[in-house]
Formats: C-alpha cells, sequence, structure tokens
C-alpha cells in the first residue's frame, strides 16, 4: 500500500495531491446534517437476503455469513424474524450466542405476539416495521394510523423494558401521507426509541425526493434515521447516499443487494460510493480486501454469479480498453479511475488486444516483454494489431506474438547485435500495468 | 394489456386509481426546468459499449444490434469513431446507408484530423468529445483551456458547415473547474452547436451534484444537454434521472450498461426509473415488450450473463417471496410492485415453495390446484410447508405434494363425496398468482 502511494506521487510530480483532492464530489460544506462522514452499517443479509427468490440459509451457513460479516465489520447483522418458522428462532439464537463485536437485530411486524418471541432471542435490537401506505394499510394489515400509533407504542415500551434497541420504521415511506408519517415518528421518538427507519418498500423513491423526506424528519426527530432502499429501478446505492447527506446515519445493505425482487442497496456498491467521499473513513472501518471474498461466499450460497458489472467486484470494473484511455492511465491511473482496485485487493487491467487499443497501450505491453522498440516502431506494429483486431477478436497471445515477430523480421534487423529481450518476457499484462 | 388493467381497477375496488396516483415520486412540480416528460436516449452500445472488456462486434452483428435499437425506438444510435480502426469507419458507412428511423451519430476526438473523417461517413451528427479535468489535461492530451476553445471552434465551424449535427462535450465534467467548464461551454453555444455534453467519465459524481452543475450549465447556454455517466459507483441511473431534473434532455445508455470498466447508465434500467415517473411517455416512445431480447441479443454477443438482479429483467425482479407481502400482492399487486411485469412482457410469480411463506399465498396455490380447503386446513398445511422449508430448499413440486396428501388424507375424510381437483391442476404457478 505504501509503496503504491509512492508511485502515485511520482507520477503526480508538480501538481500536488492535495490540489487533485479538492475536487467536488465529496460532502458539501452546506449540508451540516450530513452524516456521509459516519455512517454505519446494518447488514441485512440473513433477513432482506432471505427474502431473495433463492435464498436457503442453513444454520451453519447463516453462522458462515455472521461471522464473515462481522470480520469485515458492518456494524449491526439482522435477521429474519424468530417467528416466521421454528427454525428462524432458533437460528437466531444461536447467532446471539457467537458472541460477535456487531450488534445482532431481529427484524419484527409491529405486534406483541412478535415482540414477546423476539426479546427472549438474546439479540441486541428489534427492528419493528409496519406498513403506512395506503397501499399497505388497505391490502396488507387493513389498520388506520391510529391503530398502529398504539400498536407502536405497545411494542416499543415492552422492547425497552427489556433494556434493548428499539428501532420503528414504516414500510412504503415514499407512498406513505407525509402529514401521518411525521406525526408518527414525531410520536414513536418522544417514547425514545434509537432509530427511525423509512424504507423505500418498492423502489419507487428518487434521490433528491429522499433527500428532502430525510431532511423533513430530521427536523421532527432527535434519535438517528435508518433507511432502507430497494432497487427496482436502479437507485438503491445513490438513494442510500443522498438519505446520509440529508441526515440518515444508518443504511440497510446486503451482500450483493440480495433481497425480496431484485434487492436492495448492496454491501460493495455502496462502499465504492462512500469510498470516493470519505476514503480515510470507509478504509479504517471495514475490511475491503476481504469484499469479494464475502460476496464469493454469499453468491455460492444462494446460486447466483457475481454480476459482470459489479461495482468493484465484476470481473471489468478495472479493466480499461480505449486506446485515449490506456494512454491516460498508464501516465496516470487517477485519470480514468476514482476507485483504486488495490484499496480492495483487485489489480488494474490495460485491455491492449483488440482494434480500440493505442501505441501508448502497446509500447507499455513492448516494454513489457522487455524489448526495445523506437516509437515509430511501435506506431508500425500498432497499426497492424488494429488491422488483425478488424478481423477478428485477439488475444494477448495473438498480439504478443504480432510483436515478437516484428521484434525479429525489423527491429533486429534494422540495429547491429541486439540482445534476446523474450527470455525475460513477463507473462502477466496486470502487473506493471497497474503501477 | 387492455383487460389487464381492467383487472387492476376490479382488484382496487373501493379506492380510485387516481388517489393512488397523486403519489410524490413523479417530477416535481417546482422543477420547472426538468425534462423528467420527455427525455431522448442516445444508445451507445455501438460506441461506449465497444469499450467493453469482452465486446468484439462484427459487421454483421452491429447492423443487427443498431436495427434492434432503432425498432425499440431509441432517438439516436451512436457508434465508434471511425478513425478507429479501417474496419470501424466501413462500419460507420454501412450503418448510415441502413435509413433507420434513429439518427445516426459518430464519436470522435476534438480534432480536425477525426472531424474530416467523421463527415464522410453519412452520420447525422457528430459528438465531439475533450478532456477538461486537470487530471486529463496533463496526463491525456497535454493542452490548456485556450487550446481546447480553440479546436472547439474549428472542429464545431467544419462540422456544421456540412449541414449534420454536432455535439460538444467535455470529459471528466465533474472533476473540471467549473468556470472553464461554463467558459467553454458559452463558447461553443454561441457558436451554435445542437448540444452540449457532460460526461462523468470516471464514475465519481452524485446526484444532488449532477443537479447542480445541470442546473447552472442551462443558465449559461439555450442549446439541449447531454449527459453520460460511468457506473463505477453505482449511481449512473441516478445521476441520470437527476440531470434529467435539472434540466439535460437527453441521456447516453447502453444495452445492459455495457462500457469501460463495468459501464455506464443500462437502457433497461434507465426505463425503469422513467416509467415510474412518466409511464404513459414511456410506453408512447419504446416497445418495452423487446427490451428483453435486445438484451439478449447483446449478452449473447459480449459473452455475459444477464445480472441476476437486472431491474426488469433479471431473473427475480418480479418474484415475491415473503409471506407479508404474497399476502397483500394477491389483493393488490401494486401494494409491493411499482413496475408493472406486464409492461415489459414479463410476469410475476409468488414464490410460496418456502418457510417464508404465509397462509394467504399456500390458499391461492390450493385454488390454482382447484381444491377446496376451509381457512384453517389452509393454515395447517401451511405450518407443516414451513416446517419442511425449516429442514431443505423446497420446489413447487414438494409443496404441491404436501397439499395434495393432505388434501386426500385431511379435507376428503372431513367430508363427504367430493370431486378430484387434481385434473384440473393448473402446473406453472406464474399465471393466475399474476391477475
Amino acid at each position: 500500500m505504501h509503496s503504491l502511494k509512492e508511485d502515485f506521487q511520482k507520477v503526480t510530480q508538480s501538481t500536488s495531491l492535495s490540489e487533485f483532492q479538492q475536487t467536488p464530489y465529496g460532502p458539501h460544506p452546506s449540508d451540516f446534517l450530513s452524516n456521509v462522514n459516519k455512517f454505519e452499517l446494518i447488514d441485512s443479509t440473513l433477513r432482506e437476503g432471505e427474502q431473495f427468490a433463492n435464498a436457503f440459509f442453513s444454520t451453519e451457513k447463516k453462522i458462515e455469513i455472521a461471522k464473515a460479516l462481522d470480520d469485515f465489520g458492518v456494524e449491526y447483522i439482522e435477521l429474519t424474524s424468530p417467528v416466521a418458522s421454528e427454525q428462524s428462532r432458533k437460528d437466531c439464537e444461536a447467532i446471539c450466542k457467537l458472541n460477535l463485536k456487531a450488534k445482532i437485530l431481529t427484524h419484527i411486524r409491529c405486534h406483541m405476539d412478535d415482540a414477546r418471541v423476539a426479546v427472549e432471542t438474546g439479540v441486541d435490537g428489534v427492528d419493528v416495521v409496519i406498513g403506512t401506505s395506503k397501499f399497505l394499510r388497505q391490502y396488507s394489515h387493513g389498520k388506520d394510523m391510529n391503530y398502529i400509533a398504539n400498536s407502536a407504542i405497545e411494542v416499543i415500551e415492552f422492547v425497552k423494558s427489556k433494556g434493548i434497541e428499539i428501532r420503528f420504521s414504516s414500510e412504503d415511506s415514499f407512498r406513505s401521507d407525509l402529514v401521518d408519517l411525521l406525526n408518527i415518528y414525531k410520536t414513536v421518538d418522544k417514547i425514545g426509541v434509537n432509530r427511525v427507519g423509512i424504507a423505500d418498500t418498492v423502489g419507487c423513491a428518487n434521490p433528491r425526493q429522499v433527500y428532502e423526506l430525510v431532511r423533513t424528519l430530521k427536523s421532527v426527530v432527535s434519535c438517528d434515521v435508518e433507511c432502507h432502499f430497494h432497487n427496482d429501478t436502479g437507485c438503491a446505492i445513490a438513494n442510500a447516499y443522498t438519505a446520509l447527506e440529508g441526515g440518515a446515519k444508518l443504511v440497510d445493505v446486503s451482500v450483493l443487494g440480495i433481497g425480496e425482487r431484485n434487492g436492495i442497496t448492496p454491501l460493495g456498491g455502496l462502499l465504492a460510493r462512500m469510498i470516493v467521499s470519505c476514503p480515510d473513513y470507509v478504509k479504517s472501518k471495514y475490511k475491503l480486501h476481504k469484499l469479494r471474498d464475502i460476496e464469493t461466499l454469499v453468491a455460492n450460497a444462494v446460486e447466483v454469479n457475481i454480476p459482470f458489472n459489479n461495482p468493484i467486484t465484476g470481473f471489468c470494473a478495472f479493466t480499461h480498453k480505449a486506446g485515449i484511455h490506456a494512454k491516460a492511465i498508464l501516465a496516470n491511473p487517477s485519470t480514468y479511475e476514482i476507485l483504486n482496485p488495490h484499496d480492495f485487493g483487485m489489480t488494474r487491467y490495460i485491455h491492449f488486444a483488440n482494434r480500440l487499443t493505442g501505441w501508448n497501450a502497446i509500447k507499455s505491453r513492448v516494454d513489457q516483454l522487455n524489448l526495445e522498440f523506437t516509437d515509430d516502431q511501435v506506431k508500425d506494429i500498432t497499426a497492424k494489431i488494429k488491422k488483425l483486431g478488424d478481423v477478428r477478436p485477439l488475444n494477448i497471445d495473438d498480439v504478443d506474438s504480432l510483436i515478437k515477430d516484428y521484434y525479429h523480421t525489423v527491429v533486429i534487423s534494422s540495429e547491429e547485435g541486439s540482445e534476446d529481450g523474450e527470455t525475460t518476457a513477463i507473462e502477466s499484462a496486470a502487473s506493471t500495468a497497474a503501477a
């Protein structure tokens, strides 16, 4: 890590790092409510994630995932309601007994029957949820706002009496009446909940709307605000970030975002967003180099592949292809990278074996092969590579063959007595290009 | 489509549709600049998408993709620069000759050498780009802002003289000096470009920052604003939406978001976002039921799988699992769905074969099997199903076996002379649950 930073400083040369850091993509100075620099994570892989179509977690797998999340550094781990099934209750108790650093939560309906079971499991806190939108009030539980408020008060006071944390959340918050919402949040805040939650249960929210709701909510309650965003319209990461800007403090995530339908804010994707804004905080709190392992663990458990375009761990997240990009990346990786792959134990890759390649990328490859070409010779072989790349897909061996043929037929014959560079050729393209 | 709407109205019954439509997730009335209701798409699958690590498009494949995009309804199709390679130029000419409804663009560096080749290909417009950030000015082209402005003026006047559309875009706009940016945009707007573009080349931008930049830019230029967002930090869809709110009119997309690194705003994901805000506009302009075909076409061409969590077309985008969700979905799909799967030629699926299932979901399955159970009997068999679901993953056949066993051993013996419901059992769970 240290040597890498030195490399970076070396290539930036005349321009100081601090000058580059004065960029406008961090926390906004006018956001006095912002918690972008001090957010916390509630990982719900073992609750929301269990609602993913493919999820069936055995007790052993749940424990393995909980330990991995705890080691990674998440502040909270949320588990399926103990009333969902008999084994759900036993698994909840088993995970509580692990004595993890992370606090263990379970997620229940706003109902005394559920609360009585939940507080006996050994959890550090209970997350209570009830639908407040017209849709849910009409088609799910059929209760009015007074009934909701009274149930909430009873459950909250009961859970508090047991000395454990309590969160109250509405469900489908963004299709709920704003006055209803603020009323109930104000009520439960007065009783003294640890957190209130807003939930975009159907994935309809957009960022500016999230910002407005969270900021308004923060003017009404004194407790922390937690947020939960579904990803149906692809905004779950951005909505979570914007909620933090507006004053939310805790974000519900799951590994790879697994959950109902296409899921919620993904752990890795959110950290990609957050590390851009507060790199020191993120690096100090989470073991980022274990992200790929934890994603692989969960992907295998629910039998999915890590998406090709996944932030950070997608197979091409740090692959640069166009010639114009490769040229600049070779001079300074920050030109086309906002994330440093080394922060996540990943490596950068310059894709030079294609028709969009440029002579800077090929020059870098020639250097890796330890061959000596003039710039004109590199441009000449680059033209030949692009020509072949027009005809068919190329791989590294194709390009290396062309380079080596050119070396033997053109470069050597234009010199006298050059040494054979092939014996020290580096086979992997990834390593030196990453410097 | 028509009968579906009738179904929907039937289940909503007492509450009118218009009442539910008064929800706060549409365009914001205070956004007088918003183009959320009148955006246009520039599909860059054949330019940005060609920079995706796995992409190698033959001429035939390019033509197939261009025709599919045109049929789908995108307003513009952007192609790789004709100077990238000899075949790139020939392919550009071939696609221009197809006489598609969509306008054909090509994307070049801000340089007369590139412009001279581009205008001869037969394109309807040229997209010019140059790096304006300190990073790109130092490590890519090495030019200062005066040089950039002068190059831009020369290229723009040349392209305009040929009677075709011209867009001028900065690259890495969100790490560029704001005054430099506004200066150059104001200059090119005066010359008379069709569009100026902002590009989040490294994927660092966040939504509120996008909104501020676009709104400021709109106060400086009179032409349209185009936006281009990379997805490194998972905000490409939200940033595009927020840009439209701030007054941008055109969004660069690609099928499945393919592009450099983990790509850009995806066509399908953006339309998921947009259909929530302006359903009539989106449905009138784009053949949404062909989305899955076009995604499959491109996924096959670049040899990737459609991500499990892809908006709309991910395998579980419309799968509902938790019992509490299934109950409400059966009463009214809008309770837990902001997107209607039928708009995209997809179907809803209630996942009832698991330990999180509820008795409403099982009752629906009993009805599908054309069996007669009392509510108490359904609750009884639901408990048995949840118990087995605690032990191992279940599939539909497992649940159906349990239901049928229960029917023969309990239900029939509690009645006299009931008919055999199994002969009309429906094998697929998807169809009736979707009503």
